[in-house]
């Protein structure tokens, strides 16, 4: 009945990205089209483990490149993204990618002439500042690092971009991911991951905030679920602001960690220390009233939240770590 | 005491960019120093009847130009902008000239070393969507023009280089100028001014929207003086947003037209015709939420608002009206 469809993953090489192409193909469609083929695009060319993918290298803040990786396009995933740490410390290089990049996203797929569905991975680092808490999806973005102000600026362009009909977008802002496999890094939130993470393959964390400190979250499977599900939303049910909170759930560290000993045995909260860190504390302080969202659109257009942290443990466990032992 | 400052209008020549060099002029001081000199700056070089200033022509697209004006401004007032009707009509004119010429400027007050207090003109278009009335202001910036997305990215971006430090910035959004002078416009809000503007000087004019629309306004004297005012705010009480609604009012059409009445008489209120226009009275009916506004972070600033719409048809007839008869 309908035409097959072209979808391009734009940071199909980092961990959301691989994951969501793994999904996409699983699933077979998106938006009520089977998939014809998936360009999973990225600095360096991201292999590639099925016939219907092809991994190609794209320097998104080449133009023409990406106008030409967008010309046969029906759904773009835009995951690409400096984040939150190195668009801090190198702050041309954050404007250039998150920024400026993602407008060369929007002009490509307006110059398709297809109105493709524009997946944008926003995030919670567009909240902060002046808000109330919980956070509605009526509130300001008041961002106060430059990835979250490049984030929404962005936000503002993809409404903007679907409102004048050059495309149809969809603008996701994700809950910090537990538990993020790999490594520790320098963002202020790693923590919210490495607390679990290390403690779960016998090694030590620190947790810098204390135990009552409350997480808005979500599982990376939940994250990838609900990026498929936003591929296949009617642009009719979107309304007027195209972007708004993925669900998540608020859990203090106390009950995260309870969760963990419920899956895990109580070995692993023995590896976490406390020690408040003088460049980190101050920060993630100012994060409180950020960490309490009521994603009510988000849950009325059919996207999902984990049920509890220990099945955030359980997928960690199932998912993510490897027969060695490394996640 | 203090070394004397440099200013520079961006939109010099306009309606409020030639008001605001003249009423800084009558000030003789801005951010606690003496003005040395003022650079009044636009597409065509607007004329100087001062010493003390001097018109220049200049693209606002041209970063290099840009960068080359701002070299050694103290306080940079930024009114440039392609308006709200011809951002819809030329989209790409529209972005290059309101989303990339703020970025010229932000970065070009940036390369300067010298944080320069930078005012930028917002507007309440930034409002619109999913909103609650009256509007907070912490409520989100939901645009419903291209106009307004490119000036609500704007925004993000004055708080982001202000946070950094690269800039001092602050972000007003205007009301509503009400009796603007000059000819009506092609903008669905003309009618605003034009029904009474017109009427005042034996003209007639038709309004598109019924006696019960509320209009949020202010006097163009008021916005002059609150223009003023935002050189001379703290940095330090301005918070982590640095752009807000500026204080206005919300008058009915027939409590404006009923001052109106008060200070010109009976006569100029039968000149309008009260006709709906199709291509409009649904794009004004989208308004009425956004035509209440709580501007309770710019009144604790020390901005103002004008005590009724009577004072603004005085300040039109005394401002604006030239001997001849034409505003």
């Amino acid at each position: 009945m309908s035409t097959p469809a072209n979808i391009v993953v734009l940071g199909g090489g980092g961990f959301l990205g691989s994951k969501l192409v793994a999904a996409l193909l699983a699933k077979g469609e998106t938006y009520g089209r089977p998939i014809a083929r998936i360009v999973s695009a990225d600095l360096l060319a991201p292999t590639a483990s099925d016939p219907k993918v092809e991994g190609v290298a794209v320097d998104i803040t080449d133009a023409a490149a990406v106008k030409a990786l967008l010309a046969e396009a029906d759904v773009i995933y835009h995951l690409a993204a400096v984040v939150s740490g190195q668009a801090e410390a190198e702050f041309d290089i954050g404007l250039q990618v998150n920024l400026m990049g993602t407008l060369n996203v929007l002009e490509g797929a307006r110059a398709s002439g297809r109105t493709p569905r524009v997946v944008y991975t926003s995030s919670i680092a567009v909240f902060g500042g002046e808000i109330p808490s919980p956070v509605e999806d009526h509130y300001q973005l008041n961002p106060q690092t430059s990835y979250g102000a490049q984030k929404a600026a962005g936000e503002l362009l993809v409404t903007d971009y679907s409102r004048k009909g050059f495309i149809d977008g969809v603008g996701l802002r994700l809950p910090t991911i537990t538990i993020r496999p790999g490594k520790p890094n320098k963002a202020a939130s790693s923590f919210m991951s490495s607390i679990f993470r290390e403690p779960l393959q016998g090694q030590t964390a620190n947790c810098p905030a204390d135990e009552n400190f409350p997480i808005w979250h979500s599982s990376g499977r939940t994250v990838i679920k609900n990026l498929v599900h936003a591929g296949d939303v009617a642009a009719a049910d979107l309304g007027m602001n195209r972007c708004f909170a993925l669900p998540g759930r608020t859990d203090t560290v106390k009950d995260m960690i309870a969760a963990m000993t419920k899956v895990a045995g109580p070995e692993p909260a023995t590896r976490i220390t406390w020690n408040e860190e003088p460049a980190i504390t101050p920060i993630i302080d100012g994060w409180r009233p950020v960490q309490r969202i009521n994603p009510a659109k988000a849950l009325a257009l059919g996207f999902t939240r984990d049920d509890s942290f220990e099945d955030n443990v359980r997928y960690f466990l199932e998912d993510d770590i490897q027969p060695g032992g490394a996640a």
